[in-house]
């Protein structure tokens, strides 16, 4: 008998759920739900900008609305049946921590806290915590450096306990009220195995290793001494959090009566522990040891993984290194660049005032130009920098323009300073005995940009290939439904199985050419130069000769 | 009696006669001719951009045309009569190097080498000669560097020796044909004065110190021993050029019976030492000590004068330093920015793809900006950097973009990088003892933006005026024609003297506004530091704190 999984992947403006054939991973079925709350999904509040917040009601409501569509959608495909389902992934945001009664249920979705901002979900992109943050990393780099060392030396303001400290330092009500605080990941698990003690909610390794500074090293969630630096409150509350976190080997729950019976599927069938989004979706691009799977949007998240073996040291200016994350097993490492299609965004539509038209009017010419041809150099730091420098006040820079610089020379400039980011995060990756051989890239970007794929071939001297699936998030959660099903009832017994079978690249791929690769390994260094000198890794920058550099290679490209 | 004088200005692709009203400076008849011969007046060669002549014998049929011309319009005003010219004033672009032979006929105008290029004019924007500037500069810095002390420490492809030493490298029977060169500037009023032998001709110190090498302290011309290191060919030459070179106190002789027959002028009236456009754009200005005349257009071109005294220095990155070149007992001082306008009719034109109404706009929009407010800092280089740097092979740079940085911003951004290379060279010239109080600029830049001039002010912490003419150049000439006749004449005793009488500013003038200079002192530290590092000013460059201060900076601006 055929057997099926369902992948729930909760996105920032929108839910989706799919479900899967375990044979090979193809989609029958799927369903969108947009958040009905704020704008586009988003609380927000007009006299602070940093702020972003969602209501959980909107995640409970588009979990069964996505779920039972997604299934009529299969059963109109003829080839399936609800009992054929086996088990149930979900993928969330992250950090989104929530603030929950005793009964597990969101402050946001109580009487007396359903109009308080600060008591709904904190979304990921909410930067309201950036002083929380700042202490600390300050603290951290003073007193526990281990800490910061496994999340690349800064405790970013989009995390765990700098969201939870703001509430306290702006919202005591709401933090007193608070029992726990469950990150999105584990509460959507949670309400989907009936869980209603959040004593008893299984945590993920994912969001607690990558946001909430848990690891088994140091005795999971950081110690109520450090806590207490913070503020007393916090350590407190270290006792009604969490002691462990599972990694996806370990199920949540198990499909509880009630939602059993909302979406027509069987009692207790298993449900995974969920993860952040990005990681899932690694997992469903095929992500394994020499692997980087590159999520490529407004920004990118870069996923691999290693061995785990005790060879692997922390890694300078990656944003996370968290045992079994991603696969269990395997360390998952998480980087990633804060802005690439945002970048050609803004300097297609806000500098040229252009729309996709232009867009493809420039890849087009863009992509008849040399290595160097332009002279140009950029840095790609328009919305900071994420990793290696782990810098939010660091701004893009563009140099080498002359009175006849082209539009098009800019955006492919632009592109390239992207590819340069990329390639700077695999040669840490491979400094520290973390090899990257092969590219999978998932997003609109990578199926619609081949110039960009050669470009970031070329730059990386890596294959690039392209998922197969454009829903790898939701696929990579059906994955890990099927695997924590067991092969038993037609699943996997490992995720290794299960990617052979489910996941796939497309059949373009783009291969490094040697004459490009030998031009961009010269504007890499200029990029690093430059880099190194404003991003501070230096204070004695040699730049005499960045600009005759420049010069020297656009002359001979051009000859 | 009233007396009027002549001033004949040869521009890149025009000439300009007017007439000019001693007692006031007014102009009472002008006439232009477009050069026919050509694109645009200039003489190209399709299978090298670099080369750009000009048809000598355009310059004559150009002289008679104006001067009839002015004249004419002149006498339709009613107020004037022929017989009231008391003398004629010449500028011409340089250095604007012409072969000539020996009965100073240009090659150029004769059957032999009529259809031969490198028998023509060399235009100043003839960038043929740059291997030849290169070395130059190579055995200057080893044998003469008192000589690259006057011009900013590098020979440029555009001056006397280059070009002459480039022909005898390229075309050696023109070389050979060439019994002496003459710059344009020295050729037209030996055209007037009816010189025919080359050794009479009376040359301008402005040329000659600024383009030639010349300097009395020095004995005129380079040495023969440092001229044979060039080329034996050019020591030989040296004997055919001349001993010595003349300020504007000095006529270069007086009307020839066949002009003042052509042009019905009375014979022997004074004819100037000609000298090259911006500096006797200088004088019409008002040059004087403590007043910095700024030419603005696509580049610029920055005059002033000092006292002729034994105390000044040499200024290392100020491109000519000659004694005499603008106003007799006072050394000229030339500097200037390689790009201005350009800069900001790329940006408009190629990157926002816009025209003159998007100009507009952006100024209006880049108006209502504060100092610092858009956290960018930019340079200037999008064509080299003239002074201080002296080196063409610099690019521009912009720095501070994030995903909201709009059109207006680098706009202005543009406009104040051009403004911190003005106050660079306005510091250098202070630094040794050259005070500059004030500023006075010409151009259509200066009266077509108020928000440039007024960013100018407050960066600069000078006032800035604009010029009454909007004709400088040729007014400076008819004012040099009226010192020459003197005061018996109805002319001036003085160019002091002149300038009260023949030029003036209008009454718009910009005044520094204290809060913006002190942002402006803080970004120009910035680019001063971005200036330094990537000019080669230090190979040990602190760039680390650069976009925080920006962020800084413009954080109080938005706050």
């Amino acid at each position: 008998m055929k057997a099926f999984t369902i992948g729930v992947d909760y996105g920032t403006n929108s839910v989706r759920a799919v479900v899967i054939d375990c044979a090979d991973g193809r989609e029958v079925g799927a369903h969108v739900f947009n958040y009905p709350s704020g704008h586009q999904g988003i609380l927000l509040d007009p006299s602070d900008h940093n702020l972003a917040r969602q209501n959980p009601a909107d995640y409970v409501q588009g979990l069964e609305e996505t779920v039972v569509g997604a299934l009529t959608a299969a059963e109109a495909s003829g080839e399936f049946k609800r009992d054929a389902v086996i088990g149930i992934g979900v993928d969330t945001t992250g950090s989104t921590p929530i603030p929950v009664n005793g009964d597990c249920v969101p402050l946001g979705m109580t009487e007396a806290f359903k109009d308080n901002l600060n008591a709904q979900a904190w979304l990921w992109k909410d930067h309201t915590a950036a002083d929380e943050a700042n202490t600390i990393t300050k603290l951290g780099f003073e007193h526990r450096p281990h800490f910061l060392a496994k999340c690349g030396e800064t405790y970013s303001s989009e995390w765990f306990w700098s969201k939870i400290w703001h509430c306290l330092n702006v919202d005591k009500p709401v933090f007193d009220a608070a029992h726990s605080w469950l990150e999105c990941a584990d509460y959507v698990p949670a309400v989907l195995a009936g869980i209603t003690n959040p004593a008893e909610v299984v945590r993920g390794v994912c969001a607690a290793g990558h946001k909430a500074l848990y690891c088994d090293e140091w005795g999971g969630l950081p110690d109520k001494e450090f806590l207490t630096m913070l503020d007393p409150a916090l350590a407190d509350l270290r006792d009604r959090l969490f002691e462990k976190a599972y990694d996806g080997a370990t199920p949540a729950g198990g499909l509880c009566t009630a939602w059993a019976s909302k979406l027509g599927l069987s009692e207790g069938i298993p449900i995974t522990v969920g993860a952040i989004d990005a990681h899932l979706g690694a997992v469903g691009a095929g992500v394994q040891p020499g692997v980087l799977v590159k999520i490529m949007g407004t920004s990118t998240c870069d996923c691999t993984v290693a061995p785990n073996s005790e060879t692997l040291k922390d890694i300078p200016g990656i944003c996370g290194i968290v045992d079994g994350s991603i696969l269990p097993g395997h360390f998952g490492l998480e980087a990633g660049q804060s802005a690439v299609g945002d970048i050609f965004k803004w300097f297609v539509e806000t500098v040229c005032q252009g729309d996709d038209a232009l867009h493809m009017a420039l890849t087009n010419e863009a992509a008849r130009q040399k290595p160097g041809q332009s002279g140009l150099l950029a840095l790609d730091w328009n919305n900071g920098n994420r990793c290696l420098l782990v810098d939010p006040k660091l701004t893009g820079l563009l140099l080498g323009q002359t009175l006849y610089t082209t539009q098009a020379e800019i955006y492919r400039a632009l592109i390239e300073a992207t590819a340069f980011g990329a390639r700077a995060i695999i040669e840490r990756y491979k400094e520290y005995g973390v090899p990257v051989d092969r590219i999978i890239c998932c997003g609109g970007i990578a199926e619609k940009n081949p110039m960009l794929m050669q470009i970031y071939a070329d730059v990386t001297g890596c294959k690039m290939q392209v998922s197969a699936s454009d829903q790898t998030c939701a696929l990579g959660s059906a994955l890990s439904a099927a695997v924590i099903a067991g092969p038993e009832k037609g699943g996997y017994g490992s995720f290794v199985e299960a990617q052979q079978h489910m996941t796939g690249v497309k059949d373009v791929e783009y291969t490094p050419d040697a004459v490009h690769q030998a031009a961009y390994d010269e504007l890499y260094t200029l990029y690093m130069n430059v880099h190194d000198a404003f991003g501070g890794v230096t204070d004695a920058a040699d730049l005499s000769g960045v600009m005759k550099a420049l010069i020297s290679l656009k002359d001979r490209q051009n000859s």
